[in-house]
């Protein structure tokens, strides 16, 4: 029975780099729909569920992708919904890459630091990807500071981690004035900066204040650096003392776990790769490397 | 040569069933479109017709899909209508599942009773699958009731049926009265019910006032049932007296009509697989099992 | 590592046509978009680009399609702007198949004709086909006048295909009133007719006229014949001495350049396969055969 994916993407248009990935991890058929929205998803389940019955579900899976995280959050949501009993599929969610990117980041974090008891900082905590690296490093016993232009959104992030993981160790911090940026800088040795493009958290001057840094990774793939003084090809790279991660050195990482989450899809009709699942599977890769 | 099954879907977004269906028939590229409408269908048929020429039009087919019947049957018309001569390539219509699940009741009804002169109450019978089982039945000789609730409509569905089939025994019947009701049942051996979800034609009590009833086959796959004592799951189970069957029950004949379907499309380039073609091949799946 | 053609199509449903000789040309996967344009093609290209690294990028290859030529031109003109250095991949142009209908007529021509020096008339040579026939005449070193209802848009388009071809000879010349004709008929010994369907360019008896005349293609498929005593399935005929062809008699080697066309796009990362590029791939194949 032919591995088949659905790939429901919530733009206009199903994404290329989703499709390409597909096919390289040895999916057999691609659906490829755009425009999927939660109010007219369930027939496009519903051919899912009720098509292969018993051990074949296993050979149909779901992806969930598209630009804007949010909307691809309360897809997966209504398709979970849509399931019943053991009449499921298998599903992914990696709206605008964010989970595996995440995954990548933090796992090479790993390489370097013991993650549990790490004091981390990341910027743009809020945002979809910043979030998910948050809940990844805290699920691993880090204390993560939460950083955004505003304590207001830094803090209702923290809650949201918090609400599901009791023992997670969160700080929101306000990272945009002088003051802000210094206090949330002290003594962390890990940074992450998973902000929008075009914005730099803070200058190579600023990061070199921080004595206690020793692994800094920007996943901006546009200049200007989102923490200036690392480069976008950076892997591994020391750099004054500080191992240094560009967006393009984690790319390599973050194609890895993507691929495995997908045939990991394919290995039973229950899987559900959200953020903890697919911090799993990073994991795994990393160990096994 | 690679099989192609061009599925041209008037929903916007193509059937994800009928996809898996035609993957597991074997078709080796299935090309999707939704939102297909008649008057934009010309340049579609016509790459299917001037791509592949002479023996090898037969690897090329059309699938007609969707969930308003109405809608690929206007469809069918202008497909049919595009090809000329010798350059054509075979076409199956099954928008709603109307002709497999048509063509899956009735042989089903067929493994219990001799269908030639059967007298037959359809309710639902103006609709999609319930005016399809109608024509199957009656060209096997049955003489058929077809049950709405308004008489007229059930008069227009007996008068196009018997438009293409002379030697059809058609009669219209008002059900949604009791009198209606007692008069369409009176004396039959076979009740089909193959309404919108959510309608109760008969309960469980006034069914078993109908003595002369041998087989009740229910095509509702969402509760409440359209035939009070008969269940979504049954299959050929006997319940006081009655062969019942349910949706699910109905629904693996139906996949391997559709499938069967789906292969003979490609055993020649001039096939038209729409109501007594399918019916046919439901038959030969019948009498091979 | 499987051979992936991305189809972006202009138009709102990608071309059946252009999909059935991707397959028929040996692409494994093809991920086809409609309604694609220039303002949003960039993330489509960015996914290409980013997902297989060095060598794997000749794996991937994008095609251009759709009935409006000039939608085509500006999505090309994107795409190529938004690689950079070595991260592309090939792509080929070919909306309204007119670099391949205009590559297969002027290597049909130059079987019977040495296309340096000859005359050459084409009718509706402003058109998107008739302009690439006269480019790639031109660049044969024949002599080419192009024919236009309009004097004027004649001339632009002799203007513009000289702007990339110095050597190039090119005339323009007003198509529409009997004086008009004469003219531009009079000394030609090729005439190829590429305009709208439904225009008849010149009569049987007009053609009779031009004593010079050795080869006529009519690009037309559709009756009127756009060159009196031309027939649509011509292949090679001779009638009155004047070598024929109609559009069915160039169908069998426009698909021939066609499928070549794909199948060298995954030879290297960066082909271009525009005008010229495609006329030396027909050049090649008449060469050969």
């Amino acid at each position: 029975m032919r591995k088949i994916l659905i790939q429901l993407d919530t733009d206009a248009q199903p994404s290329v780099f989703d499709r390409v990935v597909a096919v390289d991890a040895g999916v057999d058929e691609l659906f490829s729909y755009g425009n999927v929205a939660a109010e007219t998803v369930e027939p496009l389940v519903h051919g899912a569920m009720f098509t292969r019955g018993g051990e074949g579900l296993k050979n149909t899976a779901v992806f969930i992708g598209g630009s804007v995280v949010a909307d691809g959050e309360a897809l997966l949501e209504k398709v979970n919904r849509t399931f019943f009993g053991p009449v499921r599929v298998s599903v992914m969610m990696d709206s605008n890459g964010s989970n595996t990117t995440a995954a990548a980041a933090v796992t090479l974090a790993a390489r370097h630091l013991k993650l549990s008891g790490t004091e981390a900082l990341i910027f743009g905590g809020t945002g979809p990807v910043g979030q998910r690296a948050a809940q990844m490093l805290a699920a691993q016993g880090a204390r993560v500071r939460i950083g955004s232009r505003s304590l207001e959104r830094a803090r209702q992030t923290c809650e949201s981690i918090a609400s599901s993981d009791d023992d997670a160790q969160l700080a929101p911090f306000e990272t945009s004035t002088q003051a802000g940026l210094s206090a949330a800088g002290e003594g962390v040795s890990l940074l992450i900066a998973a902000g929008a493009a075009g914005v730099e958290f803070l200058s190579q001057q600023q990061r070199n204040t921080i004595s206690t840094l020793k692994v800094a990774i920007d996943l901006n793939a546009v200049p200007p650096a989102g923490l200036g003084g690392t480069y976008v090809t950076d892997k591994a790279v020391n750099r004054d003392g500080v191992i240094c991660y560009g967006a393009i050195g984690v790319g390599g990482t973050k194609m890895k776990v993507h691929k495995a989450a997908i045939k990991a899809l394919f290995e039973a009709n229950d899987r559900l790769l959200d953020t903890d699942a697919i911090y799993q599977i990073a994991e795994r890769i990393a160990s096994s490397s």
